[in-house]
């Protein structure tokens, strides 16, 4: 079997090219997510959702720190280093993953057992373990490209904050506090990578490898929403080790 | 929270203790196996299930190389170094993975799909991937044990292997070659892991170390069905990227 040889795209077509795979891949398509925003899910499967996604908060400023190390300026450490005091928070100021505890907090959650991440899915530690291997192992290109899904996120985040004020009563705007920065900061973080990446694959095959870490990236997002869905909607299959419905409670309004 | 120090078990309950895993954790329990073995899949749910764990067995080798690197004598080398043997094959005697890939041929896919990995599901990938990730970043005493789930294939073998034929007109005995020799191969890997891991184990922490281990290497073959489960039988909903029914298809008998 041979292929042809890739042709070079311009930088329109090439940008074209990363926002159709978004159109075509991003998680806001899957059913979960849907189910998630038009208050579909119950109680439970909302907390399986806060749950398991702490675990890949909790990894985010990890595998940003793995990108820090591999880049060779002042300038573009400057620039990356934002997005682990995002998430990692500073004086006066709660980051991201604080705020996700406020979530896990707000529905329910024991925050001891959140954070120990015993209970998350399988499906969920393997594909969060393949984001932070691929930023470690692939070309420096590869792993700033796999952080391209965020050009899609800002839309989507604003229907899901909007839709689940509006159907879930145990949900409020201060459980969801962590969306409220995002759709600012991934604008100007996608903007970045997203330049950094027209700028940089300058042969043919580069911009393959950039198109092949964001479907890659998709993968791994779409792969979390399919153990959520397959494990605590349909058909609700819970492999061995974890969390189950009715787990690791406590009162709302409870922890500290 | 505080958790008490685990207690060291002699050498029975410590063997006992991970026979207990694999009674309540293997992936012979899975509903995707039993269907399996049941003859109640249709052919393109044997083939997902072919062209999937290729993926699965392409990757063994290289995990036990990494597994080989880490021992540093001469006598335990030469006892490990066998898996590799037996999985690449040598003159005169087909490897394992020459023989699932007799398998693919035997379902009717296109062998050069099935060994490009392309349409295997993230799921899949993520699995496998964080198996041999495991293997190069824990400790070569949770390496180790992650291999002793073959204590508990054997008699799965056998029943998936009589079942498959029984039930399947499109199985025979030649395409499922690959399991003839593996019971025997199992016991004899699975003997020697045990013992080193019973051996070497020597401190509570490290018994509870190689607990972990097996435990994590059930999730990694539950993942994996889970992941074709839901993908091709219930609900099948088949992520983006990966194989659909009818895709890379020759007629059997067809490949060399």
């Amino acid at each position: 079997m041979t292929a042809s040889a890739p042709a070079m795209m311009d930088r329109q077509e090439f940008e074209a090219a990363l926002r159709q795979i978004g159109a075509e891949r991003y998680h806001s398509l899957h059913p979960f997510q849907i189910k998630l925003q038009n208050g579909e899910l119950t109680r439970e499967q909302v907390q399986a959702w806060a749950l398991n996604r702490y675990y890949y908060q909790a990894n985010i400023p990890v595998k940003d720190s793995y990108i820090l190390a591999r880049l060779d300026t002042p300038e573009l450490r400057r620039e990356w280093r934002q997005r682990i005091i995002d998430h990692d928070g500073e004086e006066g100021q709660r980051g991201g993953i604080e705020k996700w505890i406020a979530l896990t907090d707000g529905v329910g959650l024991d925050r001891d057992y959140v954070v120990s991440g015993r209970g998350i899915l399988p499906g969920t530690r393997f594909a969060v373990d393949a984001y932070v291997h691929f930023v470690r192992e692939r070309t420096l290109l590869e792993a700033i490209a796999s952080s391209l899904t965020e050009l899609f996120s800002p839309n989507v985040i604003g229907v899901r904050t909007k839709g689940m004020l509006q159907h879930y009563d145990f949900i409020s705007r201060e459980t969801l506090a962590y969306f409220d920065k995002r759709p600012v900061q991934a604008k100007r973080d996608s903007d970045f990578a997203l330049e950094y990446c027209l700028e940089h694959a300058r042969r043919p095959e580069e911009q393959q490898a950039v198109l092949a870490a964001l479907r890659f990236k998709c993968h791994v997002l779409w792969a979390q929403l399919d153990a959520l869905h397959f494990s605590y909607v349909e058909p609700g299959l819970i492999p061995p080790d974890a969390w189950r419905p009715g787990e690791a409670l406590v009162a709302v309004g409870a922890a500290a």
